[in-house]
């Protein structure tokens, strides 16, 4: 299945039965884009025109933050989006990162792009309504864990609700986008292990 | 203008140029409420099944800690929608607790008037994508100040973009929702004055 196959499926499965937009529909507003392993896509301190699916691969975003180091804000893996949405909705200067972590293929929707897609095939804001709804949810729980548990419960609700992040993505990154130390979050790996859960 | 009308308003302005729903077709869906400051419109342990619009009043969302406080996810205003999305989208028991703050009145749409709102007027996928889209990245930009912001500078930002909040929520449920103390929240406040800013 190529990337707009893969999309045109994800479309249809967060719409109303029966809407579906083609692969020869979606092309003309798509660019598709591969990168390597390591490779950025956007870099802070530039602007971010654009919409990103990702049909293969895995991506973080990050920024750096006052001390001087990594803070990752979100992963991404296949049939996710990904932007700075910040920018992308303000048409402003960047302050995220986005970066491949694996060899990644992504289909790409500039921001003149996407409102000719919503103009002209109106019925993909359901699609979109409905992933975003998604986010906003995932947004709004996150936040009330980084609130209200312990780093130990944190690790384990993330490891139970993203079990493919754990073999793809670096401890140091993970224990980033946990808000917690490497040191600490190896420590409750190795205790959690030694308890076997 | 009555509530509906502001809804109505509220739809247009963020809905394609010429798309509005009148009161009359609106009014099928939404039922309303009146609240007193301080009645609770939501209780953490019981179902979410409604979408709130905000039409007069303010509110506030909060969870209990486990260490027994209450911490505030969120407040909303005037043309703000309230939810636990987590709940309204899953039809789960509610972890959070819906409060006013003000003497309120709300528009309420239950999830299977939500549905069929969706059905009969698709073209308010549009308002709700928009709407959400605006969520979300107010959600991303926070976490990445809970990440990195000293809480003076949380302070600032909030202050900024937030005004009528300042007058309108109780000091330390403002320092609760920018997760601080009510003690460090005066601080800053008593320092910013003196400096004039």
């Amino acid at each position: 299945m190529n990337a707009l196959e893969q999309l045109s499926d994800h479309i249809a499965q967060f719409s109303p039965k029966g809407f579906k937009l083609s692969t020869h529909q979606l092309e003309k507003f798509f660019s598709s884009k591969k990168l390597t392993r390591k490779q950025h896509l956007l870099t802070a301190g530039h602007p971010c025109h654009y919409l990103y699916f990702i049909s293969k691969g895995c991506m973080r975003s990050y920024f750096i933050n006052p001390k001087g180091t990594e803070q990752i804000l979100n992963f991404g893996i296949e049939n996710w989006w990904m932007t700075d949405y910040d920018n992308f909705s303000n048409q402003q200067i960047s302050q995220l990162n986005i970066q491949a972590l694996e060899d990644s293929e992504l289909l790409c929707l500039s921001r003149s792009n996407f409102d000719q897609l919503i103009e002209q095939h109106p019925e993909i804001n359901h699609y979109f309504r409905v992933i975003l709804e998604k986010r906003h949810t995932a947004d709004q729980r996150r936040m009330q864990y980084m609130f209200t548990l312990t780093a130990e419960e944190i690790y384990k609700h993330f490891a139970t609700k993203n079990t493919p992040f754990l073999q793809r993505v670096p401890q140091y990154m993970l224990a980033s986008y946990l808000g917690m130390t490497p040191e600490s979050l190896s420590k409750i790996r190795k205790k959690l292990m030694e308890e076997g859960s």
